[in-house]
């Protein structure tokens, strides 16, 4: 854990030096804007912690490790227009802070500046590196469909849903580690493996995101509780609390998610009861163990040697069990 | 001219064959409609071309050119929603016919799956040629960016304008031929005098959209003329008529493009008189194959066959000779 602290402030200084304030100005400074507003930099984090796995060189892996957290950010910029948020991360949105149009030239700049980065390395392993990066970024935009259509159906399942999340979130930090791990020249059996290992910790820190937005601590997360009840999103626990309520609780509920009179603070407070009801809670913490399990399965079958392993299952275990 | 014709031909039937409508449909059904609407196909038609100069085998190139008219139709799709553009082609735009979420998000996809086409081949100088592709869809943005910028600019000069349309649309030809001859296993210095080629009869190709916008004949161009003068667009013409003018010639042009009560054909035919008036057809036609002499120059330079290089000097002619 401590190793990867040291990776993050790494890549934030990385991020710092690195001018991306060049000509025109109107489509580098929001990039320079989006890069440095913060956040947990989890991506590159695992580029360099699936390279250090295999005993590869992390200075080899910077750059593509930057070439990530780009892409991940392109992916905010362009969702923030899509869900019309003003906010990120305690900030105005690009999209907010200058318009729409600059929001998506700025974020197809940096999906074309994420290859560049990726590119410089000049890796052995480069066609599977960019296989792996490319697939991944389209996974990524059938995610945020998946995402957007769900808007619209009332017919989501709980698959549906995890199938969402995987695309729209947790194949990238499994990109992310296998990534690392080709540039440390691992063969592809091991590099899958590792990629097993990052999707299923990806789902169950999503299912953590979903689970703190409605259960967590104001105070700890950083922002008002209960904003995807407000904002009608299809998460596990609502999927999961109208797969498990009596028919009458059902209708109950669905009436709830429907009623536009109805204050915020009601709503959360309504819709969190027949969550306690149904237990939806403790059903979300059982699946994210699930994934948890499922993860810890994967990495154990790999070759890398213990103390590194054991350094990933306690990241992967503090982002599921984390109150932030 | 007869092969490229063949190479269009190609292109299309290898789209239509791509069967493009996956799932989810909302996503893939615009790229599908996109790479549909027909086009002159002129970027995977020069990497085919590239290819062929330098001696390679024209169906080893057939994926990396569907990426490189995949990337071309995606920024098509981003700047149609920048410049609230409803038409394309005689077709609704996609924006227009969905949404701008649903164009934002199929244009992002676009743009993996050009990578995607591109890195499909595995070909040897893979790294030169995704190299050049990177740096080529970084400048494309740039240029569109300088477009945007001009709008509210007063102070573009002719060689700011040769700038954008260097970036906007020039590097896309000159890196599609380079693609084309490094997927030859051309040298360095070949792929570098073919994209000079590339780049100068871009140049010209561009100057001569905006001459038939102005000059064309609408039967022949398939579109209304004089939708630059209507859009207050800063084109070689307006620019060159601008350092041209004598001052009161100047304020008058000034201000008819500053006159919002004037009707767009009242606009346009006195726009076009102070146009004739200062011989810009003429000034605009000369730099034009002062572009194309350039263009020569760096052709003839190459060790390419003789027959092969009279065969795209012919098609750079057809394109800034065309009338529509």
């Amino acid at each position: 854990m401590e190793k990867l602290a040291a990776y993050k402030r790494k890549i934030n200084e990385f991020l710092k030096l690195e001018n991306f304030k060049r000509s025109p100005a109107n489509l580098y400074n929001p990039i320079d804007y989006a890069l440095n507003m913060g956040g947990k930099r989890l991506r590159p984090v695992l580029v360099l912690a699936g390279c250090d796995l295999f005993g590869g060189n992390i200075e080899d892996a910077m750059r593509p490790a930057i070439g990530l957290e780009i892409f991940h950010n392109f992916t905010l910029l362009h969702d923030d227009i899509m869900d019309d948020a003003q906010q990120r991360r305690g900030s105005e949105t690009v999209y907010k802070k200058w318009d729409t149009n600059i929001a998506i030239l700025s974020g197809d700049t940096m999906f074309a500046l994420a290859y560049k980065y990726i590119l410089s390395g000049n890796h052995k392993n480069l066609p599977a590196i960019l296989n792996t990066f490319t697939q991944t970024a389209i996974e990524v935009c059938e995610g945020q469909q998946h995402d957007m259509d769900f808007e619209n159906r009332n017919d989501v399942t709980i698959r549906d849903y995890l199938e969402m999340i995987r695309l729209k979130t947790a194949v990238l930090l499994g990109a992310s580690l296998k990534i690392g791990a080709l540039i440390a020249n691992a063969d592809a059996a091991h590099a899958n493996l590792i990629y097993d290992f990052g999707v299923n910790t990806g789902l169950a820190f999503q299912l953590k995101d979903d689970w703190l937005d409605a259960f967590g601590s104001e105070e700890k997360f950083g922002k008002s509780i209960g904003g995807d009840i407000v904002a009608n999103k299809k998460t596990y626990l609502l999927l999961k609390c109208l797969e498990k309520a009596t028919p009458p609780d059902r209708k109950k509920l669905a009436g709830l998610y429907q009623d536009k009179t109805l204050g915020a603070a009601a709503k959360i407070g309504q819709v969190l009861d027949i969550f306690e009801k149904y237990e939806v809670k403790e059903e979300s913490t059982l699946e994210m163990e699930n994934f948890f399990n499922l993860a810890l399965k994967a990495i154990k079958s790999s070759s890398a040697p213990q103390d590194k392993i054991n350094g990933l299952i306690g990241f992967a275990e503090w982002l599921y069990k984390r109150d932030h």
